[in-house]
């Protein structure tokens, strides 16, 4: 049996809340699944291979077009919070009671409400380049950087996800190479659903009395990682994610902008393994008083 | 042959810039060694043998006292520069030309003064705990820690190093066991080293106008390990050190204070190991743009 891969699996559908969602299934079963939560514009062709595949030596990961998006029927909806409801849905459609969840960028955002709306459901999270309800846009260079005019368009994603070093541009050139690979793709966002997800995000960011009160709740080990520079969600944003989850490590590479986890795949999948591997206490209910941090191994003496 | 161990490695003695310093020297040889700098008031008993002995799996490691700490001869300086310039002499009297430095709290900041003075002696370098020139010290609540009673004294290191949690209190009552068991001990740091130590701090905090321009030059691979709440480093310092040093990852460990890497022994030595032997281009001397960030691979597609 030829074991199915980012290029290879096929994309199916599944109906709930009356949107029928496109996903992919693919590597190693028996576990909890990955379920993956992609950025604004993106795709399931928008994952990088060597991630993707790299996760999936050691657990099925799952990815899928929420709501409205790309091959998936629907409406993009004009919150965050819903987006994540219907993310719930999907999940449950497919007969899963527990998964963990990756989220980029917008995708981090909607994993957080997953979260928050259906802690039981989730197990571990990961969360790149993202940032909290009212995150600090103050000096993110999105509406610029997507603005602009790109030769070949796709170098948008040069801009986007990789640092301006030479070594930033030679890792996005070798991701775009990668994303590239598979055949049987999906349609692009449309402009309408782009205009929606980029509504429900100034809503996200919208600057609020206790607007982070809510990550107290997500007691879930949480793993953040971050480009030392992200123009797109201000790197700061992951440091505030950290300080305010009671779970939650953070990991900042350096010389890397808002798709850090491309621009270092090996190195963020050996750290997204290790993390989703470890000998945690999966207590998503218990105060954290009563839960061991994470991880809860207390090695005796070496030697001993 | 036994293969020395933090536990057996005998206090050697050698000669420079007029002192005598004591250290210890075990692990695997052959590589690139990594030199420990100790915090506030500590000798080489201070350290965890499950830090220093998992690190000596697949690398030498050498623990010393500095000018006028312990076993060591000669007096505290009056600056975090001079204690560099002393480590640096230390350094080369062992003939050595290239090492990794691991630095603690004030040995983090030692440990960045060694690299500014002497960059070519450094390969990578390791700050827990630490912060830059005119850290950010006003959340920081050392002067109060340090001043309290403990019954047993030793329960000092718990308020300084672990988290108040129970799986922290469990974490700081596993480390102080492990740091026990050691026979054959150094004399602790006397009032007058410890009230040394504290001036030079004092100095070394003070604002000043680009304090932070010195970080720009260390192009070492740096790793910043940290706890999500250090009550005598405040954490934000760590977050500071990566965004203005050219070539750090940041990690930062949930639920942990000032000995985050005590609390997660095994996770550390792991996170440090691959971040010490990962395919790095150590160019200490080149400028930013002629080098390729950690780490230097670059990924192909997967399944090719």
């Amino acid at each position: 049996m030829i074991q199915l891969n980012h290029q290879t699996a096929p994309t199916q559908f599944i109906e709930a809340n009356g949107i029928r969602f496109a996903y992919r299934r693919f590597g190693k079963t028996g576990g909890v699944p990955l379920v993956f939560n992609q950025h604004f514009r993106g795709t399931m062709d928008y994952w990088d291979p060597a991630v993707t595949d790299g996760l999936a030596s050691n657990r099925e990961v799952i990815l899928f077009n929420n709501a409205g998006v790309s091959s998936s029927s629907g409406e993009v909806p004009a919150s965050i919070q819903e987006m994540g409801a219907n993310a719930i849905a999907f999940i449950k459609a497919l007969g899963l009671t527990k998964v963990d969840v990756l989220g980029f960028s917008i995708g981090g955002m909607v994993a957080q409400e997953i979260t928050a709306q259906a802690t039981d459901l989730v197990r571990r999270l990961i969360l790149v380049g993202t940032g909290p309800r009212g995150a600090d846009m103050s000096t993110s260079r999105s509406a610029e950087i997507f603005a602009g005019a790109y030769d070949p368009p796709e170098h948008l994603w040069l801009a986007v996800h990789f640092s301006p070093s030479p070594s930033g541009r030679a890792a996005g050139f070798a991701f775009l190479k990668r994303k590239l690979l598979r055949k049987d793709r999906d349609p692009e966002v449309s402009e309408e659903a782009a205009t929606a997800q980029r509504e429900a995000l100034t809503k996200y960011y919208a600057p609020a009395e206790g607007a982070l009160n809510y990550l107290k709740e997500i007691r879930q080990p949480t793993l953040i990682v971050q480009g030392s520079n992200d123009v797109i969600v201000p790197t700061v944003n992951s440091y505030v994610l950290q300080q305010n989850l009671p779970n939650a490590e953070l990991i900042v590479y350096p010389d890397a902008n808002h798709g850090s986890f491309y621009q270092y795949p090996e190195l963020f999948v050996s750290d997204a393994d290790q993390f989703l591997s470890s000998a945690l206490q999966d207590g998503a209910n218990l105060r954290p008083s009563e839960r061991l941090p994470f991880p809860s191994v207390v090695v005796s003496a070496a030697g001993t």
